[in-house]
């Protein structure tokens, strides 16, 4: 089996939804603790208007304090247009995450434009970042289902996937935007994508909002998926859709891959204490499992 | 692919962990509802001490109560102990559920007897209902893992399931009693039942102590388990180990189902009404994540 790689999206999808803003010091320890842990990638934030999105204003100074960084961990960041790619291009972003949804509506709610012509705009992008010399993850967002329109055609999400990979792009992630995703449903559209490129690096990222992250993570695995985008305590969610429940936890995931004797290299007790960390930043019930149990109680 | 067979746990499994007791009265309604959603078994209660698990001392009378239902729904019960037995017998339950731990700490701890005396008195129970003409289903518990011993070799789960298969008893569940299973450990152990016996049909029943219960039901579902024990809005958890939360919900599946075309002729909203109707009773937020969705919202 191959490596299985983890992305910890928390700071960014997690954060990015509270109604708090969380102080610059506190994200930059838990950051750092995520790093220590070691996960494979850190999602520090996004290049968004620091009004819109206020909770995100610091990506940039955030990047400058971790750019001395000894660790091989990668640090990534969510850019949705070429601004935004401009100002991570300046700070030492590791890697840029992009994406164009497969779903019309969400398209123009997110965007002004429509899933073909948004998906132009981020291969341009994706090119820019990668002649820069950082790496490029392309996504399709609402890949499984759209709070909106309710079902994807398949058709609809491949026709992303075959645009990226005809430029060149060949780190995708399919992303479960509203959490719609079942498992025969991850199986088939990975297996499809597998079909167009057997050499994609293929990454999830699952919503919980019926239940489902866990199961379909697994599913995703079994098809061949190697990248896991999951958040730390299971914070997350998307302001921009109806309905959106947080991620599958970080540290879930870790413990059940190691069950499977997978990844025992990441420090899990290390993960617990960040989750726990972040549970009493907010002062509430987080939605992981792993976190809330005291082992020998 | 076999029926998927819906059992609704909730009542028993969920209801005996409750610190208060659920009016006789209220619990009828729930189970008369489930049982009009188009579950398959309602599991009612257990035949235990009365003093011991207050929660369950109704168990008789709910029997009598239903007793002369019009509907094609099972009625099971959890027994312990001949006494329990001797008590469903008496009061007309459909099905009778009983089953040994896999490990000897936990089996002490519940019967007083170590796994295989455990499992020897549950084949003379299971036998005696059979002869009664009662459907009868066996189980191994911590199947997967116990709250005391840690991992439970396979061998010892394996060791249960041939005495049974040995005794002509065929309806199989796997219980993972405090929610040690991880999905390649379910696919494995699964199939090694069906590779002692391809005509067993298996049930299994999953805690949701670590997240994974969702996603062991798919790895059962898969590894060609029929029967999945689930309980409405997520109640459940055992008293008797150090560590349970509670099951998968059965909205949750039932959803789960439906986006893969199975099982709808469940009536959704209806277990969704129900499972709000329980969290509106306990007032607190219960583990199922469907009921808490408002569509449309």
């Amino acid at each position: 089996m191959a490596r299985i790689i983890l992305h910890e999206v928390g700071p960014r999808d997690g954060l990015q939804m509270e109604g708090q803003v969380v102080p610059i010091e506190k994200k930059e320890a838990w950051i750092r603790g995520l790093m220590d842990s070691g996960v494979d990638i850190v999602q520090v934030g996004s290049f968004v208007h620091p009004e819109k999105v206020p909770q995100m204003a610091d990506t940039d100074e955030l990047f400058r304090r971790l750019a001395g960084k000894k660790s091989p961990v990668i640090l990534s960041a969510l850019v949705l247009n070429e601004k935004g790619l401009e100002r991570g291009l300046a700070c030492g972003v590791d890697m840029f995450c992009m994406g164009a949804s497969a779903s019309d509506t969400h398209s123009r709610k997110n965007t002004g434009m429509e899933s073909a012509e948004a998906a132009r705009r981020i291969i341009g992008m994706a090119k820019a970042a990668a002649a820069a010399g950082r790496k490029v993850q392309v996504s399709v967002q609402s890949a499984f289902g759209c709070g909106f329109e309710g079902a994807v055609d398949e058709e609809r999400v491949l026709a992303v996937a075959r645009a990226y990979l005809e430029a060149g792009l060949r780190s995708i992630s399919l992303a479960d935007t509203a959490g719609h995703a079942h498992p025969a449903q991850v199986e088939r559209l990975f297996g499809a994508l597998f079909r167009m490129d057997e050499g994609v690096e293929c990454a999830c990222h699952f919503h919980n909002t019926y239940g489902l992250g866990m199961a379909n993570i697994f599913a995703a695995m079994r098809a061949g998926a190697t990248s896991f985008e999951t958040s730390c305590a299971g914070l997350g969610g998307c302001p921009f859709t109806k309905v959106a429940a947080g991620n599958v936890a970080t540290e879930d995931f870790v413990w059940a891959l190691r069950r499977q004797g997978l990844r025992r290299d990441v420090n899990l007790a290390s993960l617990i204490g960040i989750a726990r960390g972040v549970a009493a930043h907010f002062g509430r019930e987080m939605p992981g499992f792993v976190y809330k149990i005291q082992e020998g109680a």
